[in-house]
Parts: C-alpha cells; structure tokens; sequence
C-alpha cells in the first residue's frame, strides 16, 4: 500500500522480561506516519548480539529504513554499535568532535569523565553523526549497499538511535527528520484521520459506515477501527494523490451517520474536548464521585487550563461523607441505598449547591470485585448531572475490571456533559 | 540462555501508525517471565493478510510457542483466523458451543446479535477453544506439526488471543496459562525479582549496589535497573538449579543498602502498598488535593478495599474551595499564596477535621505550563501530612510535563505516609 518500507527495532531485555513499557513504538510510528512514512514492521528482542544481529538482517533484506534504538550506552549491556559493526564489516572509529563533546559534557557538570564512556564516541565508518543535545551517546546513520543484505538495487538507511526517552525524541525531530527528508523523502501524500466515538460499539459503528463507505474502501480508503475502554475510533487513512479528497468525503459521511457519537476529529481525549467547550461557554463543573474515586477529577486535571472550569471535586466514598459534604439525605441512603438514582440526584445537586457551579457531575456505582446483590449486580452505576434544567440521572451497566470500570464509567460521566452542554 | 522460544506477534493498524500504545506487549511479557517463559522476539505488524502471514511463517520457523493477539473480532480489519486458516490449510467451521455462547451474549444484554458476529463462532480444524469469559470472540490454540515450517522434530504451539485488554487478560491467565503448564512446561527454574524503589535515583542506586553485587553477577546473576517516573525498579533474575539462591542472596544485599527506600518486593504499586498497611492498622485517610487534581485519590481507589481506608477526598483548585472544604484561613491564602507551606499545612489540617481520619495528605504545586513565579517555580510543591503528631510539610520540585509531574507528586505523597504510617 505505501511506497517505503520502514522497520523499527526495538532492543532491550527489560522489555523482553516485560518490566517497561515500549513507549517507543508508538511514539516513534507516529512521527514516522506524520512525516508520511509509514513502518510496516516493529520488532522487539534482548540485549544480546545475537538477536539484535538476526533482527537487523532481516529487516535489511526488506526495508529502505531501519531503524534501531538502544544500546548505545556505555555500559555493558550496550551492544548494538559493536555488533553491527561486525556484522557489516566495518571498523569503529574514534570521532574527534564526539570525544570533545563527551568531555565538555562532563566538564559542564563538574564531574570527571568515567573511562567506559569513550566507547560512545566510537563512529561506524561511514557513518552520519547525529549529535544527541540531552545525553552523551550520539546516533548513527548509513548507508548500507543492497548487494549486502537485499535484491533489487536500493540501498537501505540503517539508523541507530539512543534508548532514553529525552535523548531519542528531540534527536529523532530535530536532526533525523531533517535528514531522512533530504535522503529519502516520502513518496506522496499520506493522510490518516481518526473520528473518536463513545457510546456505541464497535460492531453498531461497522453496521453503519461499512456500506456507505464500500465505494471509497474500493478506490483505496483504509477503514479501521479501534476499540479501548468506552471509546472506539474510526480510522480514515489513504495515500496518494487522491488521499485527502478521499478522507474528507468519508470523514462527511461517518459524521453524518454517526452524529453526536463522535466527540472528536482527531486525537483529542474526551476530557480535553469537555474542558475547551466549558471555557469556551464560561461555564464551571463541580464532580461529586463514589465508585469513580477521583478518576474524572483526575482525567480532567490532565488539562492544562482545568482550573478555569473545575471549581471543586469531592470523592465520597462513605455514606458520612456523602450527607456531611454534599448534604444528601440520611432517610435517601437508608431507603434506597448509596448506589441509587435518588443518591446520584442528590449528590448531584448537594455538589452544585455547595459550588455554586454552573454543572455537576456524580456518579455512584458498585466497581466490585465484592457489594453486588441481585437487584444491583456489580457494575451498576448511576450517573447524574444537575444543571440550569431538571437533574438527569442515568442508569449503566459496566461489569469490568475494576480499572476499565472507573475509566468506562468516567467517559460515561463526560459524555453525559458534553451532550448536554453546548 | 533459557530452553523455551516464544515469540509474540501483536497485529493492529493503529499499532503501526501509533495512534495507541501496545500495552500487551508488556503484560504478556511480564506474564510468561513470572510463569517461567522468555519471549524471545516481538513483532508488531498491521492488519493485513500478507503481514500476518509472513510473520506467523518466521516465527513456526523458530519457536516452540507462537502468540498472536487482535484480529479476532467482528470487523472487516479483524483478518487473522482466516488468513491463518489459510496458510495452515485448515478449514474453518462454526463451533456450536461458540455459536450459543454468542447468543446468550447478547441476549444477556437485551440486544439483537448483529449477523457479523457470527464469524467469531468460526474455529480453526484441530484448534482448542479458549472461552472469552469477558467478550465475544474465543481464543484458539493449536499445534503445527514440525515438517510444516521448521526442522527439528518439535512441533509448534500456535495461539490466537483476541486484542481487547479486558478480555486477552483473563484468558491468558484463566484459561491459557494452565492449558501451558499441561502441554508446554517451562525447561528449569528461572526467578525473577523486582525490587521498588521510590525516592532515590537510578544512578544512585546503581553506585550503592553494584560493587556489593560484583560477585553474584558473576556467578549468573542479571541485574537490571528501570526508571520510572517517581520510582526506579531494581531487578534480579537468575536462571538455573541455584537461581532461587542467588537471587535470595542479592535481595538481603540490595535491602540492606537501600533499606526504607524500598517500598515492595514484587510488583506492587505503593498505593496498594499503602492501603494494605492502613487496613491491617485499622486507620484512616482523608485528601485535600489541588495541583494532582484527584490522581492520589485516584490511585488509591484503583486498590481493591480502598474504601475502608479512604473516607474522602477534596480536589480543591480554588482558594474559595480551599477555604470552605477545607477551612483554609484567607489570610493565609493572602499572605503565602496558594501554594506554600502554610497553606499545605492548613489543608492537611482541615481535610483531618473535617473528615475525623486517622491521617490527612494534603498537595498544592504549581503543574504548569504556567502559573510559575520567580521564587516559586513550575514544579514547585509542597506535600502536607496531619496526623496523630505535629503536621509534617515537605517541598519537592518537579519539573515535568504536567502529567508526569501528577504522578511524581502523587507518589511523594503516598510515600510520605508510607514513611510516617506504621
């Protein structure tokens, strides 16, 4: 489908032990689809010469880009720079301006300079330095001829980045994409849009645009779709000339059928999209949350410029808590329970009083693993939002872990004020 | 280094073009380590047939165990049962027990069965069905018989797990990890450790351990380190007849130099940590949170039995709010700002009366990106703690992106009780 073939190597026996996240990946595609590159293939293995060696070689027999990243370090574990070498036959050299640099790091902060990190300003011959602004190892760039690895006449880049996050990412924007728009520009024009939806499911969603799309997925749309804890996306890709044509029109028609289900065109949270709106209206928010325990305060404070809209959050987990600081009636908890409409009406509305809000959300539910009984199973939850109109509570049904509970059930919470607000 | 090759083979559109982060990767990983399993190579491809295929081919080629995940489902993208069928030269037929499954699925919920659903009762000729306890679409196991892909005589384990998180999860450890232990033991003893730690850095925690760990690594043993943000992880891991041994060993070594700056043994989060205590010391906790915005509450609800440790919490943004929740005295607030000793310190206090807890954690800093002055900085904050004792208020600086500075902030304040609780 795309004219370059990218692969990403991703070396690490911690990510192979499971122990972090490969936060790279994904950052790292992102950019690369971006820029209009699209990588066709990720690979993760251990710190060992072997594996990094055989990964390497296979991708060279396929792509026009490869890049690795990690194990340019100094300590022992670091192999990548040596293996390589080796295994393309060329000889590491001490490069002058690196040795400099590694040394006015040092003097900068004062500290002498360990041995062991000369071997970072060890350059492949032939090699592009791709100096590093936040670290010590630089990255390496070159060429490597396809009578090597590959048939078919083209030479492939081979890019080796350093593993730290705050290294690899401004390396990556501010000197490899530079260089890979001048050595291997992308071929044309790649476009990818993502319509995020709540509310629905995934199957409902394909019921709907499936056919009406059927026409343009023929001409060459790529139709996805992505579903996380009470989201779904609907991707829109397309390359080539007709890739933006292409993606408005099905972008047209996936809103048109869709409507307010979709809360974004693009990659916006839901809680990021809540808070422009209300500070675009001028309106507050007030949250009065049991089984939610903080999560939409907390989704919420992720953006900046929160404070604007949020006056006040209050987590009532307890009974005590829900009639001291939101006035819910003591006889409305003994008559219908703390996970009840009458409760969530009143935290609602004891939430917005206290606040002085112009909304306010509650949510009181039962997240389990233990509380359900068979009238109230776990996972039923009441939402309700008072506003400048009659309190709304609504009943769901969420019966998931308890992590996907809170999150599901916050989006729910979100999304009964986005739909009405505004 | 270990007997048994797995390889896992995350398959996803989105993966590729890094619109979300591959979360499985690091839990399966995680998973089989502890189950005595090293995956050995993970490959992330899209949705399509021929990236599918080609991948699942190199991997019979190499491994003993093969795990794909996503593509399962009901959606046009979802490609890998058939596209593998097809390659194994297997049939597919609709398995009736899968078929009623799906049914009652949807009956349960009061839906019609949407006809696409029903490719997900489809089962590979010779594969074992794994239930999907929280979803629709079955996983499946099979064996490939060795001439088909690889030389040796050992057929391969080909397992198909569906992508959703909620639904991979369980089946994994309820369903597929006991069908292993029976039909893929693990060759030898391998064991893993984690230690946590939080407040001390990474390349201080190195200088302290390594020299006392000389000898042990030596021996066998791998000694590894990952950051993260406000906690840095020390792992020991060892493989062969006296793994246990020496990993007990480096333990008692690295927690007699780290002492109190290990909060776990094992992969417990501090506020799991933190509610356990509290629960076996029979006391309570109340928040007033302004700069982390309900992320302290919000990790502590994600602990199962929270609820009997934390009778409620304050997301206080406004000074108004900080005053009437929490009786912050205005002069305070004029004379110090909102975020100061004094008023982490009023905050604290008044979140303790106004709830009756045991304990009372109190945070205001400056998140950013603005807000920041000459004298207080972005990422300055202070950290309150009221208790049976004179209030405690520490400062920290943070200068992080907002959401890692929440999470940062979040964990010196549990650890702060951690420290002082017990």
């Amino acid at each position: 489908m795309f004219g370059m073939n990218v692969e990403l190597i991703n070396t690490g026996t911690e990510l192979m032990l499971g122990r972090v996240l490969n936060t790279h990946q994904q950052w790292l595609c992102r950019q690369f689809a971006d820029l209009g590159y699209v990588v066709s293939r990720q690979v993760a293995v251990a710190d060992s010469s072997q594996a990094i060696e055989q990964a390497v070689r296979e991708a060279l027999g396929r792509a026009d880009l490869i890049v690795t990243t990690g194990g340019l370090g100094p300590t022992s574990d670091d192999l990548t720079r040596e293996c390589l070498a080796r295994m393309l036959g060329r000889s590491l050299r001490e490069d002058p301006a690196v040795r400099a640099r590694l040394e006015a790091f040092f003097k900068e902060r004062g500290r002498p300079m360990p041995e062991r990190m000369r071997v970072q300003a060890m350059v492949l011959e032939g090699a592009v330095v791709l100096p590093n602004a936040h670290g010590t190892a630089p990255g390496l760039a070159l060429q490597v001829a396809p009578n090597h690895f590959r048939d078919g006449g083209r030479p492939s880049w081979l890019v080796l980045l350093p593993g730290p996050t705050r290294e690899l990412r401004p390396m990556f924007s501010d000197v490899l994409a530079p260089l890979l728009a001048r050595v291997l520009p992308p071929a044309d024009g790649f476009v990818c849009r993502t319509l995020r939806t709540t509310g629905i499911g995934e199957s409902m969603i394909e019921e709907a645009v499936a056919g009406p799309l059927r026409d343009l997925v023929k001409a060459g749309l790529d139709l996805g779709y992505c579903a996380r804890p009470g989201q779904v996306d609907v991707r829109l890709a397309a390359t080539g000339a007709r890739a933006r044509q292409w993606v408005d029109e099905a972008e047209r028609i996936v809103t048109g059928l869709l409507g307010l289900r979709i809360y974004a065109a693009g990659e916006q949270e839901l809680e990021t999209v809540l808070v422009s709106r209300l500070t675009a209206l001028g309106k507050t928010l007030a949250l009065a949350e049991s089984c939610t325990g903080g999560c939409v305060a907390h989704r919420l404070t992720n953006v900046p410029g929160a404070s604007a809209v949020l006056l006040a959050g209050f987590v009532t987990y307890s009974n005590e808590a829900k009639r001291k600081f939101l006035g819910v009636q003591a006889e409305t908890l003994a008559r219908h329970g703390a996970v009840s409409e009458p409760v969530a009406l009143e935290m609602a509305e004891g939430a917005r009083r206290q606040t002085g809000a112009d909304y306010a959300l509650s949510v009181t539910g039962i997240a389990g693993p233990t509380g359900g009984t068979d009238a109230k199973r776990v996972g039923t939850v009441f939402v309700g939002l008072a506003g400048p109109f009659p309190t709304r509570v609504d009943r769901y049904f969420n019966p998931y872990d308890r992590e996907t509970f809170k999150q599901v059930t916050a989006q729910q919470a979100l999304d009964l004020l986005r739909r009405t607000a505004g």
